[in-house]
Formats: structure tokens, C-alpha cells, sequence
């Protein structure tokens, strides 16, 4: 499905992903040593115990989980191996952390080729590279054919947390500024626009990217960040919700700020769906004290990954818990928490 | 399904999971509101940011992570939830480390009964006190009906090991004895039996239970344990394969040393399975030099998970990287990896 890789399948037994594979016999071992073990190794792995053994330099540690069951499996600009890798980096590096080590854990589904796994997995060696993170230890289950669709990937992950450093979602305050650092709904999109044989004529790619070096960037320019986070399921809509619930604060952001690509807002428009409320997979929001957002701003901006940064709003004392944005016709709406599913199996 | 828990499912907007669940809007604030944080309520967790922060002792961290499909996912003796927080106690626990935060992760099929979700969330709540774990980040995903079986959950681990402890199944020398903390083949019988409407007139349960307690009164006798593993997918055949071949070194066992139940043999026998192939989820083995082997089994048959716990067998010089048993009639045969699959979706 997906070869453009250099490296060549290596010589399996089988085809196919059999129940076998996930059994803990020899096609288990041959599945490890043939396929993950040759991609993921580094010197922790490699003991193949059932745990893995590290030692981390002091501090406090962040730890945090996520299933990735995105549908299609390839999709333009990316798969669900680099987009399990990136978003548990994304997840830990919006505490402030440095990610260290990730554990990667494997539901597949009986007959899946080992062509696509090969692949999934080679773009995930790749990923694990630019985000400069080790996988260090890992599952895999096989389950009959009709039990999953296709592949289920979770990814863990840990890493060190800076001390001094306190960022979270309820820490937001009055007057602070948030910056998003470039155009939204683009993973969303490209998912949508790649499944169900839905197609446009311009190319619309996932931004899935690792977060981690972006957030070095701005904690070098200052510590006083108070809250991070990467807007994927619900989009920018459901993250700002978030943080105005948990800070109990308003948030109120302006509509003609929000940079969105035009071939994404066409195909939001002619879905009907809300760029606002679409996950993105390489961006972050930052709630940033005003006194230091030009200058965080700056910095992003002259990161690969933040070009486009802007603000686009501000954290207020009128109406707390909720987030209003005004619109291109100076309206001032709010913006809810979707309560429905506008686009299962996004991520 | 399995309704003999003290807590009512709390009021709910629907009595089957929804796609909106999973999809980071309201009924994914919903469900994580009403069903998992009261359950597994702590400050870290309930901070519900999307990484958990924590403090870790200085020394060296575990780290494991290990999905769980089983199927049957009640079963006798326990259900998949239990089964995902004992399974990577057991794991952290079998480097030695002392097992201290966990994440939990859910892939629930559409229509999925909120009773039944909420009765799984229950006994993992009891499993984590009983195992002295807190559980501190999570994710839930929904999929389509018929894009998964029910429900998947993957739990990842961190825990602190000892200084001093160098556990693992690399570390076997000639000499050491082979000590099995109980009988085998309870987990997989289990679940077998309780599959497909098989049913057999004696009861026959999962072991299912944390091994963290059973570790740590060990270590208080020696530190001087050369590998611990419990013996799931492939049973202590498999385990002791993989011993063999890391270590590479020889291993001898007795056939007539090893406990299994009178019933768990007779279903055994009925299937034309050998037990010692079969799963285990509340057994260990330890690889303990001589010197030491009679101290750490009596004090492990003072514990309730290891009343019966034997010494079947000792690793020797010949035939490296196999394992061997002495049979009843004094024959001593190979036992080898195992090829095939067995028991598919035994955890």
C-alpha cells in the first residue's frame, strides 16, 4: 500500500499477520526479531525482558497514554505509526517536558499484511528519530479476523519535566494571551478527505509533527508559560472549553485571526463541518502572561514548525467558563463543546 | 452481565457507548466525569490534563506497557479490567521494581453496554487499591460497531527499582534453582472453559492477582534473585525458553514438581492441551542461586499467593539455550517454544 521506503520487508515465514504472531511462540519471537527489534533497538529494548529498566535524571516525571485507531491507516501526509509516535511526544511535551522514552503496544488484526506493518513500522523508527525518543519496550496482540479493523496502535510515554516549571490547563489567568502556532484542521481533514473515496482536487496532508523541539524553543525565551496544549480530537473549540473550565475563566478569540489553509476551508465547507472543531496533529495553543507574548510570538515564528503563529484571543473576566469569538460580522458567538461525533476514528 | 458490585451505574444520557463518546466533546467530558474519575479519583489524575506529572523517588524507573483483548471479557475469577491492572503490576513487579503509577486506556465498540464498562471500571478500581497503584492518565477511543470486539484496554506502568537489584532473564547461571510460586494453567483454563459454552462441572478459575506483595517479601530474603517473570501467553514453557536462549545456559525440570489442579489437568486433558503452555496471570518464577533457594521458598510459602510454591528444576551446563524435562517414566524430552497458537485472546 505504502512502499516508498528504502527498506525492504525482510524475509517472513508469512505474508500475513497470523493469530500465531501474537501468541508468545516462535512466530511471536520471529515477528519481534524480524520486524520491531531491527527498527526500534537501542540498548534497553534489546534485553527483551518484560519491562523495561531506565535511569532518569532527577525531577519530576510526566507520563502519559494514547490508543491511536485512525481510519484510513495511510493517509496524505502521514500514518498511524508516525502519528502514535508524535502524539504522545505532543502529550508529554505539553507539561514542559522533555520526552525521553515511549512504550509501543500493538493490536492487529488477523491477516493484516506484514508489508503494511513493516511500513507502519519503518515510518515509525523514523518518527521515533526526529522526535529524538527511544521505544523501549512493547506488546503485541494478534486477534481473529473480524475482532479489530486492521490495526490499533498505544502508545506511552515518559519524560523529565524541568523544574520551576508548572504548566497546565488550569492555570490560565486574566489577561493572558493565546498564541496558536499555525493553521488548524488540517490532519482532520486530510483524514476526512481520504476516506469513503472522497477526494479534491488540491492536496490536503496531515500536519502530525513532534511538538517537543517548538516547546524548547519558547521555554528557552521564558519558564512562565501557563498552559500548553496540542488541540487535536475537537479541535482549537474543545481545547479552549477546556482550559476555561478548568481555569474558570472566559476566553474570547476573533474569528479573522485563525489561520486556516484554503483548500482546508473549502473542504470544511463543503462537509459542513467547523475548522475550529478538527484535530489537529502539529499544532499547539499556548496561554502565555501578556508580557511575554510578543516575544514568545518571535520565537515561534522563527521555528519551522510555528512560521504561521498568531494570537488569537485572550483570557477575560467576562463570562468564566466559556469561550466567545467574534465574528467577521463583529458578533460576538460562543463557542460550545460539540456534543456530537463529527468525525469518528480521527486519530 | 456481572452486576454483583455495590456501586449503581451512575445516571447516564445513554446505556450504550456512543461514537460521540470518544470524540473529546461533551460525552467524552461525560463519561470521564461520571464513570472513570470517581473511580479512579486522585490529585494527580483529577488535574485531567492530558500527561499526569509526578515526583518519583531518585533510582531507576520500570517502565511496561500491555494490551489486553481477552475473550471472554468476564470470566471466572475475573474480568479484563482486573486482568490489565494485575498484568502490569506483574510485569513492572518482575524487574524488582515496586509498581507505583499506572495509565489506562480504552478502544470500546460502539453500542458497548455502560453497565458493563462501568462494573470493568469498578473491579480496576478495586484491583488498584488491592495492588497499591494509583491509576493517573488516561484515554478512551470508540469505534465503530464491528471495528472492535467489545473492548480493548491497554495499561502502561511505571515503578521504582531498587538500587542495588539487576534482575533480569539475561542473568541466569548454572546452579541457579527454578522455583514456580504456585499450579499452572488456572488464567488460560479459565477463560477456555468459560469460552464458546464450554462448560465443565468443577469450577475452574482465573489467578488473576498482583505480584508486587509476593516480590517485595522475596527481596526483604535476598537481594540476590537472578530473573523473575510470570509466565502468561505460552505459559512456563515459554518463559523458561526464553530464559534458556537469553541467558544461554540449559534448563532442567521435573515433571512430577510442578502443580496443577486435579480439574484444571482434566480440562487440560479434554482439550489435548499441555498446561505447560498454558497462560498464568498471579504465578512467578524465579531463577535464585542455590545458596539462597530454601530461604525465599519457605518465606514465599508463607505468603497467600505463594502457599505453593516448588523448586522444579535448576539451570545446567547442557544443552544451552534449551529447556528439558525429566518425565514420569524418567525420559527427559525438549520442551520447545511453542509454533502454534493455542489460545488466541487469552489476555
Amino acid at each position: 500500500m505504502n512502499n516508498n521506503y528504502s527498506c525492504p520487508l525482510p524475509i517472513m515465514r508469512h505474508k500475513n499477520i497470523q493469530l500465531s504472531h501474537g501468541a508468545g511462540g516462535q512466530l511471536s519471537a520471529d515477528l519481534i526479531n524480524k520486524i520491531f527489534l531491527p527498527r526500534f533497538t537501542n540498548e534497553i529494548l534489546d534485553r527483551m525482558d518484560d519491562q523495561a529498566v531506565v535511569t532518569l535524571p532527577e525531577g519530576r516525571v510526566a507520563f502519559t497514554t494514547d490508543s491511536f485507531v485512525v481510519d484510513p491507516i495511510f493517509f496524505p501526509g502521514g500514518n498511524i505509526g508516525e502519528l502514535a509516535i508524535y502524539g504522545t511526544v505532543n502529550d508529554l511535551s505539553m507539561s514542559g517536558a522533555k520526552p525521553l522514552y515511549l512504550s509501543a503496544s500493538f493490536i492487529i488484526e488477523e491477516g493484516f499484511p506484514m508489508e503494511d506493518l513493516h511500513n507502519i513500522v519503518l515510518s515509525m523508527e523514523s518518527a521515533a528519530k526526529r522526535a529524538n525518543v527511544k521505544i523501549i519496550t512493547g506488546d503485541t496482540k494478534v486477534v481473529n479476523k473480524g475482532s479489530c479493523d486492521k490495526i490499533f496502535i498505544n502508545t506511552s510515554g515518559i519524560g523529565i519535566t524541568p523544574s520551576g516549571l508548572d504548566i497546565s490547563g488550569n492555570h490560565l489567568r486574566i489577561g493572558d494571551k493565546i498564541i496558536l502556532s499555525g493553521t488548524i484542521a488540517d490532519h482532520g481533514m486530510a483524514v476526512m478527505t481520504s476516506r469513503n473515496g472522497l477526494s479534491f482536487q488540491s492536496k490536503i496532508k496531515s500536519d502530525t509533527a513532534p511538538l517537543n523541539d517548538l516547546v524548547e524553543t519558547i521555554l528557552k525565551i521564558t519558564s512562565n508559560i501557563h498552559a500548553f496544549r496540542d488541540p487535536t480530537r475537537g479541535g482549537v473549540a474543545t481545547t479552549l472549553n477546556e482550559w476555561a473550565k478548568q481555569s474558570k475563566v472566559g476566553i474570547q478569540i476573533y474569528y479573522n485571526t485563525i489561520p486556516v489553509r484554503p483548500d482546508v476551508q473549502g473542504a470544511c465547507e463543503i462537509l459542513g463541518i467547523d475548522p475550529l472543531y478538527v484535530a489537529n496533529e502539529g499544532k499547539l495553543l499556548a496561554a502565555v502572561p501578556e508580557n511575554d507574548a510578543q516575544k514568545v510570538l518571535s520565537a515561534m515564528r522563527k521555528h519551522e514548525l510555528g512560521l504561521e503563529s498568531v494570537i488569537i484571543g485572550e483570557v477575560v473576566s467576562a463570562h468564566p467558563n466559556l469561550v466567545a469569538m467574534k465574528t467577521a460580522l463583529g458578533v460576538n458567538r460562543i463557542i460550545d463543546m460539540p456534543v456530537g461525533e463529527q468525525l469518528p476514528r480521527i486519530c
